[in-house]
């Protein structure tokens, strides 16, 4: 098990003097450049995630590793090998995500964790809690009670038409479900956290509301499976698998170290990296600028449009100097979203090998990304279109999965 | 409406080094000395309960004014007035108490804010909740979750034992009934609470743990109706009293703070003195010293032996001496208990008259408070006896209250 890394007061005023700022509620590269994952895992002090792990989910499994294990986008973890570990002697687990649910229509990079957590579903067939923490929205955003239960309830179709197995899957939102068991485990957490130690893992302030200084143990205690007394009543010794993009990560160490404490297990965590805007890869997407991503509400034409206009090329300026040069594959944003999306390997390495070659042009492949694009977004539209009001409530009831473990 | 007072990060610290402490966690006067109320209440900005209010408390009941009132047990309010401008144009309100549930047993003191809640209740006809923090006492006493809600349990027999009217209360316990629309309104306090103001009305440190700072919010939202959606629902407007000792003013003071920002009425507060402890009057009585208080649960003869062991006296050295020089009721326990616990007003002034005279004796005084306190237990202890795990259940159960405003 790897050495937890311990916070002080003073970490986040630190921080900012830093490289790069990684936190739940910003993302900054170093001067605009790109995100330096291998700094982040070293600071977090979590563990790359390499081939000997994914050939053993594939071996596992039986089934070929996700294109986002593949290709390097699920990169960190803490004690995933834990998780395999007792999988292999027979112990299923539970996986936990979720979403703050601050927007009505989700981009692209949302669904990110949720097509993997469907994945890891499917091969491990195993039961899944999903957390919109409308709280935590109406609080950050200062957002009604009612408009983040109204987000929160919007994203939850756009959550299920990523094609979750209703018999092993409980959405909940948290104004709906905190109380109970649940916030008995919140209030087990809270007696171990100091407010030096949020202050250190999270930058809170005197000028903070204490809302938010209330908020991490809400985020925590869905990592331990008595929270859910309607899904694993008598199986507190039940592992928990949390994939989630890394910025959450400092929510779970924080887990990580109070857990044993109050006699549960330590979560595993599966992380990855960030989906790069449009515009290029120095961090997450802005919500303010709706042409730095695609969203699943846009058309052909606008996935099309946006794509030729904003997709940041690693082409040459002339056609004549990119027939010569060739493409910088490293900044260019189509091949990094070709990356998360163009499934066929042989066909993206064809392209990469022609683009960075210049045999093929920048608009060749924007034109490849709008097909591939427009396709899974035609697919979830399709799919969200039948997610009526009555699918919600039913994957949102508090009741036994019946097919948990099967 | 009295001009509430502004609380600033270093108050707390300043206030270590001022002449009393008085916070809900600490209650000690100056250099062993007695509580200054009156510093009190102009330090927390409340106002003295005066002669014309209670006037208007007999003319608009109709009912004599509790011996608490009488006698200055209850000396202090925030409003009060407004409550009764109301009531006297018709409009009912509710009545909102609680107790911290960490000890077994309770002693005297304990019962004084219940048992003038039931007089209120009775006299106004309004209904009551009863908020038990096992919560709170989970975290600051650092007992187990099971622990604290068995002790809420027991502690609920002995506030149903004080009469209250099962068809107009409702008493809950935080790790039952946190949730719902209690939450939401605690996620709205905590949005309007800075950790600077928390500290400073409160005096937590970055050593503290979060659960505490989390908790200020479940005590202020009972002061809400819509808390509670199965007794007021459409009844947003209704106003809440709540009796309380002053030592809980911190947390009103806050709550008040936050009400209109957030669209509700600001509660009113009735508050008493502190119940003085048998070996003087220097503050509350200490948990950890059993022969401090005379308990619910203590025999007649224990009571007696406790009187006449500890109950600190203010008459003379010799009997002679006490015959020249009378006692000073100043600081003669037996006299501040018989002050709250004697209904009669015309013995309670011969009794004072003769003591301070030196016609009557420490031991004689003694007698008597032995015998009026004796019956009170006594008459609890035959009511607890009749508080059976379904009538505790009766009045914990989340249901309307029929006969509310009849």
């Amino acid at each position: 098990m790897e050495e937890e890394k311990k916070e002080t007061p003073n970490q986040a005023a630190a921080e900012e003097e830093e490289d790069q700022i990684v936190n739940p509620w910003e993302v900054a590269a170093k001067d605009g450049g790109k995100i330096d994952y291998d700094k982040l895992i070293d600071k977090f002090g979590c563990q790359r995630l390499d081939q000997t792990l994914i050939g053993r989910v594939h071996r596992l499994t039986g089934r070929p590793p996700h294109v986002f294990l593949r290709r390097g986008v699920f990169f960190a973890h803490r004690d995933f090998n834990e998780i395999l570990d007792a999988y292999e002697k027979g112990k299923k687990f539970y996986l936990y995500t979720g979403r703050g649910p601050s927007s009505e229509a989700l981009h692209l990079g949302h669904l990110v964790p949720f097509m993997f957590t469907k994945y890891l579903q499917d091969v491990f067939r195993v039961p899944l809690v999903i957390q919109l923490t409308d709280d935590e929205k109406c609080m950050w955003k200062n957002l009604t009670v009612e408009e983040s239960q109204r987000l929160a309830r919007e994203n939850a179709k756009d959550i299920i038409a990523c094609g979750f197995d209703i018999t092993r899957t409980f959405i909940f939102s948290d104004f709906d479900y905190v109380g109970g068991a649940f916030y008995k485990n919140m209030v087990k957490v809270a007696k171990c956290v100091t407010l030096n130690k949020v202050q250190g893992i999270f930058g809170f302030s005197g000028e903070d509301h204490i809302g938010k200084i209330s908020f991490p143990p809400v985020q925590a205690v869905p990592s331990f499976p008595s929270s859910f007394p309607h899904l694993f009543s008598g199986k507190d010794d039940l592992r928990c698998l949390i994939p989630c993009a890394i910025d959450q990560d400092p929510y779970f160490r924080m887990t990580r170290d109070v857990a044993p404490r109050i006699g549960y297990h330590k979560p595993s965590l599966i992380e990855s990296t960030f989906f790069p805007a449009l515009q290029g890869e120095t961090g997450k997407m802005s919500a303010s600028d709706p042409n730095s991503a695609i969203y699943v509400t846009d058309s052909a034409k606008v996935i099309k449009s946006k794509i030729n206009k904003y997709a940041f090329s690693g082409g040459q300026d002339s056609v004549e100097k990119h027939r010569q040069l060739g493409a910088n594959l490293e900044v260019d944003i189509s091949i990094k979203y070709l990356n998360f999306f163009l499934e066929d390997d042989t066909e993206l390495e064809h392209i990469k090998t022609e683009y960075a070659a210049g045999r093929m042009l920048t608009g060749e492949v924007k034109g490849r990304l709008g097909v591939v694009l427009s396709e899974i977004v035609e697919r979830h539209r399709a799919a969200r279109a039948s997610v009526t009001d009555e699918v919600v409530d039913a994957f949102m009831a508090a009741r036994p999965l019946p097919n948990m473990f099967d």
